[in-house]
């Protein structure tokens, strides 16, 4: 399978946890079809016929993972937080093949404490955090970068959950946003990762209590991001191989 | 001034020093029209109506680097290698000016040691060299970055100058491509640097000796950093500034 | 427990799969005490008195990683090939817990798909490999690291198995040395990484056919990198917790 | 010249602009023998006879700063403000040498403008500032990093100037704190970056209208940095050189 041509519209995937919104009143007030939905939108504001997007949720089979879905996934979004354990190792697995393999990950928020980032990042991805709507200052640290294109300096979250520092994360190969809280604590919350031939990106704004996937800013951001990790190469994770002496010469294959 | 849309013709200038070319009846065989246009018709192979391409060059009034050329240009590649001295002073500063403030700058070969590269580097940007035919082979080492999309691993260039280390460069932001050389040195070819708003790729096949600008894996390498060095933001060079408390409150202006 | 003032003599723990050793008689008449007695040798040899080396292997009850072992341990090396299964989980998790929470590790050659470099790195660490006398030059391209002091330029190993890229891990936090092999291929042969409080180091050559590890400047390579990755905190994985607003004024605790 | 085994007493040199302590009434009470003297003696407080210290300030002859001066210097810490402009450019580019050959370089505060941190920086290295009495609390994110040793997390200045974001740097080689001030704006305050074979580092607290330099917890941080930023290698600026084919044979020299 190969990576569409650039003018082919993006295919986006967002995956949403869908349970905070069924389970709690003040979630489902917020995000009446799905924080999911939510995301889905934003992006689709701004990427329109770029991008073809679906959303699938943890409670349908193979959590909506399965192998074909992610076939035809250019960049997948993540979001979970309540029910990290009840994706199964398998589907784990197999994300984790497709962005080594050069799917685009996009991780949201609490989504830090997710299998698949944790597997992704071998640390602990552990964090100071506090709930009581800090204001959140996003300061862009990366001007040239793509993904911060249009993104207010600072962007301006009235009000967020507080994660703070040290985030237990390699060291991103890009830093592109630093965000401060009301509180005094700072957090690396927009995070450039290369893993195998994936691009990904973590940003942290996104708590279920607070209105964040419907501020302009964030969606910026989250589009820009899907739009930056559209893959380059053809999907396939990187192999071992035994290469005899010569064999990139030509006429000798490769 | 506003970087143009994504959809509009990204403004690419070839900026070439046309010496060798002029005075070395072998290069003005490989390169008739001069290296420029080689580097120029690469890149419009590639981008072909995604790029309006210029070339200028170092006998042009100004070098061809006017204040309204810069304004006019997103992306500018340069190659010089015999009279980097003659390259003014003022006509660096007011290119390292586009570039933090935005312009992309893509650096070939010699221009290692151009005036630009080395105030962009703050290094000597030294190397050991030799002009003896080696064999180049190019390896992707960051498969997931744009600029290495659909070039071939390794890349071949059958007969090169030699560039090996150290090659006194602060450590890249992002190392795409590392050479090796039949004589055994090693270089790191690939290199992308941020700086201030601009983005910024050295590429260091191209030796005039050699028809490395006609090489279709080279030519490949260099539309697609002109393509990934496009601007995402309002041309201006940061700036200092004293903000007030509150500078960043609705109402307070920024 | 605390990391021990520099004065101190580092407890270095040099661990050996050591089956080649006892399985192959050309390995054994290059090693007859086993590899990683050549390895605890070279440290010594250029740490004398600062290090307090100890050697463990495999078939060792709890491969000789014990809680106690790794608690008395500032700095552990890994040399494994051929049973990289055979290592336990419960180890391997232990010898994670321990690099997060800050214990130096040094990764030799073959080690790069042992379980605990791969599950740190979260990548494949595949590579392009061949076993047929290459010669390898080992390149600084940071001088300034500690890692590379006293180390020649080029370093000569006139034989050595290839390890070729794309080699699948995360960029490196600092890339120390770059290998050519006499066929062509280039490998990040020097890594740095970081990762929790524990500092991490990649050194490639080192396969059981050649007599690597008696070589002088192999041997410098690994005692720097030993000596560089003595911890800098006390030892205790990063964790997460919730901290109430002002939690870090003076007698709020922390 | 070599550097000294690390055996042998650290070289340091403490360079003070000297001016701000002798025309401002306020900084003369805060620093009564000189802002230089406060760096020095918290230098001396955590090396002890690890380390010979001088100082030397701007109205020196050569500023303090001859050939047989930084040839005699492990590591030279920098702080000026209000007279960036005196600093002579012959003095700057001998420093500037040396750095690149790698004498250790500490840059303080408002060093930042230096002439010797913008041209090593090759950006216009600006930012936002206030002099308003805001709290900076200074936050470790490399935890494995020799710098952040003994830190507290995070370090609480009372009262500083703020430094804000966008500082227009190149992406530091490793960042090791990040500090947010009361007014909410956040700052890279704590930088390592490697040019040629010197090792920098930019630590920002230290405005000559407050007492940072009797702080604790930066006297230990800028301790730590200079015990950090030992030379590893023979000094000498990296140099262009022609080799030929197999210049690194045994018995070809090199």
């Amino acid at each position: 399978m190969t990576a569409p041509p650039s003018a082919a519209p993006l295919r986006v995937t967002v995956w949403g946890e869908n349970r905070h919104e069924r389970e709690d009143a003040d979630v489902a007030e917020l995000y009446p079809k799905g924080m999911h939905a939510a995301v889905a939108d934003g992006i689709a504001e701004h990427l329109g016929d770029a991008a073809r997007i679906r959303t699938v949720t943890l409670d349908e089979p193979e959590h909506g993972l399965t192998e074909e879905a992610l076939a035809d996934t250019d960049v997948l979004t993540w979001w979970g937080h309540r029910a990290h354990d009840e994706v199964s190792d398998e589907v784990v697995a197999r994300v984790r093949r497709h962005v080594l393999g050069g799917m685009g990950l996009i991780v949201l928020h609490s989504g830090h404490f997710s299998k698949i980032f944790r597997t992704l990042m071998g640390t602990t991805c552990t964090l100071r955090w506090r709930n009581e709507r800090d204001r959140e200052l996003v300061w862009t640290v990366a001007p040239a970068h793509p993904i911060a294109a249009g993104v207010p300096q600072p962007l301006i979250i009235e009000q967020q959950e507080m994660y703070g520092e040290f985030f237990d994360i390699p060291a991103p190969d890009e830093l592109v946003f630093i965000s401060s809280f009301s509180g005094g604590e700072v957090f690396r919350s927009g995070c450039v990762f290369h893993r195998g031939k994936g691009r990904i990106f973590y940003f942290s704004p996104g708590d279920q209590d607070y209105p964040v996937y419907h501020h302009p800013g964030v969606r910026r951001v989250i589009a820009n991001a899907v739009a930056w990790a559209r893959p380059v190469a053809e999907r396939g994770e990187p192999g071992i191989g035994r290469y005899p002496t010569g064999w990139f010469e030509p006429g000798n294959g490769a």
